[in-house]
């Protein structure tokens, strides 16, 4: 990697004032706004204490140990990661408790993160016989009993077994029946609600998804004699939109609630002062069209959204300097097509917008970027600025895991 | 960052034998082949020299020092690079004759790049009076006399002057007239070349592209009195379609040549044996319509080609283990949707695919995936795996520029 040194910067963990707030970072930034990302783990912890169902975020959103930490302070009883790299990384953090929410089917692949995690509580997921066999050669390797969940697919069509088919009676029987594992119950993610277009189809997604898993839980006690202990969900729009519907859940395991993004306003489950990151971007050229900004693909991603959605048009949404993004008047300006690193703002027609209009862009206006998905975004910095609303200053936020894909 | 150093990994810059190929490394992992790289590094290179015209190619696709000097030993007159912090990067390496293809507005952007490249040849674009003068404010403070090019916009609707505008006239006056600048001449990104459906349109772009630059650059000289020292073209698909298209032009300066993707095979410019990129992923749960590959959006990209592109089908083409992708027998399975750490390649129905049928795809299978665009994917990675094909060692190397986006 290229020395970084002579880059002007804010020093690493030190807070810096900047009574003009971000004005002296260059751009493009990535900026989390502490304030909004503090009320909303607050209020997912909140939401979870109500409904009596623990929380296990899901880290692949800020792969960020400290914010883990502000999670756990609150009330979360461990952490979900998507790859085993990934977990090592935070277990090595110290933080002890981990779900490895994937299918690993090849017993050298955890060898790292069991040797980081001895003594702490890793759990993981199988859904196939190669996965139980894989984890039960890894345990033994290690000494060690590792508790496993049986992954079922409740519709995204991805990961996990049928819940109605004979192979996952089969499959539970095996994950209980192999002395290095202990079968710790069923997980699923319902990643098809980003599909819903609203609160409702969002919460028929949970209530589904909850007869499912019961079913195959009552289906294994009466016809396997198995105990489930656990049924693990874990999805933020159905973590957003359900109260009744967690009833009977064991815990959720949510990620993209602590950023939020412009597909959560889509799905009505958010509004723009609860999105928590976005991409300061600066104009650097205007033409009859678009403002270009210095904000591209490398930057803001191309996603359309979760699990390659196309529900959302264009790559993200502009607010200007002069508009407040807690009640934008009129909608934002959207980022229509985007070059690797140019991003192409749509410039309204002439009074068509209350927002603005073509006269008050101009060069050198730094725009904020709301990401259609922010879990890319932070995927591809290698820090962001933390900004502090109330003073002002920032500071950077190293985002430990990224890049950990393996 | 976490702690690597508990990863399995080949030794960074070191060769290590691995009879059976790739076999061993953990995936996904971004693979390169060497062999394939060098023949379209010395190809691009050899059409240059056949039409004498520069070769100055863009290292936003690779990212790497390595690759840099490659293509300088080969015989590229320097490099182009899209932002100052990738610049710097190169300039840090020795590398000292870069064109920096971005309007840079502000003089502060520039200090550490010009610190880097002094007593080499930075040179640099503007397309709007501001620009010009941070230009020639960065150059003052550190008493250098800066090449700038006239950016010119072709088509692309991005960045750059329109050329029959009177606007380019005055800017280019106002450029060749600033004493810490000089005028290097014009510079264009004929990006609009990817919508072109085969070579032939692509020609017609490049037609149009040296049409508009000789235009320009005879109203410069005729109604301004200005020489223009240099056209500079830069585009892939315009480099490898052009012949007679190039003369008159001084330089060109394609950057995804070097690797290639989905991309080019259809537009008609490369065959499936010239893409030096892939993605080697592993199947790690199969259902009824899909295999599940350890591969998402966050090694992949979204990307459904350059610009913004949504040409391309899916996000990528997976190849079978045991099928040649030097010529494939039928189509290559789709990857048609993406979750950030799952791939969802489309299983065949029987019979329609001579290339696989649903049997042949097993749990634990490593499949190649040709990304759409090969860029983004690029700069996902920390370091990718260097193939050489007729001894069958892989070493890493590094993506120095990874993340240098500002």
């Amino acid at each position: 990697m290229c020395d970084d040194e002579q880059r002007p910067s804010v020093p690493e963990g030190g807070a810096v004032e900047r009574p003009t707030g971000l004005d002296n970072l260059a751009t493009p930034v990535v900026v989390v706004d502490a304030l909004r990302l503090r009320r909303n783990l607050r209020a997912m912890q909140s939401k979870a204490d109500s409904r009596g169902v623990a929380l296990r975020p899901h880290i692949k959103t800020h792969k960020s140990v400290e914010i883990a930490r502000k999670q756990l302070d609150l009330g979360a009883i461990g952490i979900t990661a998507s790859k085993p790299d990934e977990a090592r990384c935070f277990a090595q953090a110290g933080i002890s408790s981990i779900t490895l929410a994937y299918p690993v089917i090849d017993a050298r692949r955890l060898d790292a993160l069991l040797e980081a995690t001895r003594g702490g509580d890793l759990r993981t997921i199988a859904d196939s016989d190669e996965g139980v066999s894989a984890l039960a050669q890894a345990a033994a390797a290690h000494s060690r009993r590792l508790p496993v969940y049986m992954k079922v697919d409740v519709g995204l069509g991805r990961v996990g077994v049928v819940p109605g088919s004979r192979r996952a009676l089969d499959l539970a029987r095996r994950i209980a029946s192999t002395n290095q594992l202990e079968f710790r119950g069923l997980l699923s993610h319902a990643g098809h609600a980003y599909a819903a277009v609203d609160a409702e189809g969002v919460r028929d997604v949970a209530r589904q998804e909850r007869t499912l898993l019961g079913d195959l839980a009552r289906r294994l006690h009466d016809q396997a004699g198995l105990a489930v202990p656990e049924l693990s969900v874990g999805c933020t729009p159905t973590a957003l939109a359900c109260y009744d519907e967690l009833d009977g859940l064991s815990e959720m395991r949510p990620g993209n609630y602590a950023f939020l993004d412009r597909m959560a306003i889509a799905q009505g489950l958010a509004s723009w002062d609860d999105l928590a990151l976005y991409v300061l971007a600066t104009v650097v050229s205007v033409n009859d069209h678009y403002a270009i900004v210095d904000a591209g693909s490398k930057v803001l991603s191309s996603d359309g959204g979760p699990h390659g959605s196309d529900r959302l048009r264009g790559f993200g949404a502009a607010i200007l300097p002069n508009v407040s993004d807690s009640a934008p008047s009129g909608e934002p300006l959207l980022v229509e097509k985007l070059s690797e690193e140019h991003g192409f703002v749509a410039l309204p027609r002439h009074g068509t917008s209350p927002q603005s209009d073509r006269g008050t862009i101009r060069l050198g206006d730094r725009l904020r970027l709301y990401p259609n998905h922010s879990c890319p975004v932070v995927n591809l910095a290698d820090r962001v600025a933390l900004l502090d609303d109330r003073s002002g200053s920032v500071r950077w936020l190293g985002i430990d895991a990224r890049g950990q894909v393996q």
